[in-house]
């Protein structure tokens, strides 16, 4: 959760789903950027957080969400699809995310 | 060629696929950007400039190479995987989104 690379990976990653389920919620093409302030509360949300070391920026907390959704996706522990479902289907954005780093939790197994 | 929302979810796309390309190049995950001159000459060179109107500028053409791309993965006409392929089978990006929008021309069939 600490890879640079990674969350670089991951923050094209985190924007392309959350611009396509933005587009499918709002009935036309968007692109979008989630906020790191949003990626790092939903990480949080979802129990994740002490996975870190304590004393640690919110930018590397965003930072370690991003790597952590794409390295998901890239072993396969969730699909692309399944992604956008849940963000679609969650009005407010952490919301979604929340549930997004939850179901991954639960697959990565931590 | 021409919606904006569109392009705008491309650019996620097209960062999205050429990131994986790179990472998977490389051996390292990691994240880059398409320049908007790349793209726009990657779609000259497929032939597909001729699609619009001759007095537009580069950034309208990045912006409708964009759009395309994102419209064939929409569409089905291409996948995720196929399209990462082509781009990792190319030392210069410019090459490799050639190929990729010489593809999507024969696929969506202009």
């Amino acid at each position: 959760m600490t890879d640079h690379g990674l969350a670089s990976l991951g923050d094209t990653y985190i924007n392309f789903i959350y611009s396509l389920a933005m587009s499918e919620r709002s009935g036309k093409p968007l692109g979008a950027k989630v906020r790191g302030s949003i990626l790092a509360e939903a990480l949080k949300r979802a129990g994740l957080r002490e996975h870190m070391p304590s004393r640690v920026s919110k930018h590397a907390i965003a930072d370690a969400a991003e790597a952590l959704a794409v390295y998901a996706w890239l072993k396969k522990h969730v699909t692309l699809e399944e992604c956008v479902s849940i963000l679609c289907s969650n009005e407010e954005p952490v919301d979604g995310l929340t549930k997004l780093f939850l179901l991954i939790r639960d697959r990565v197994k931590f």
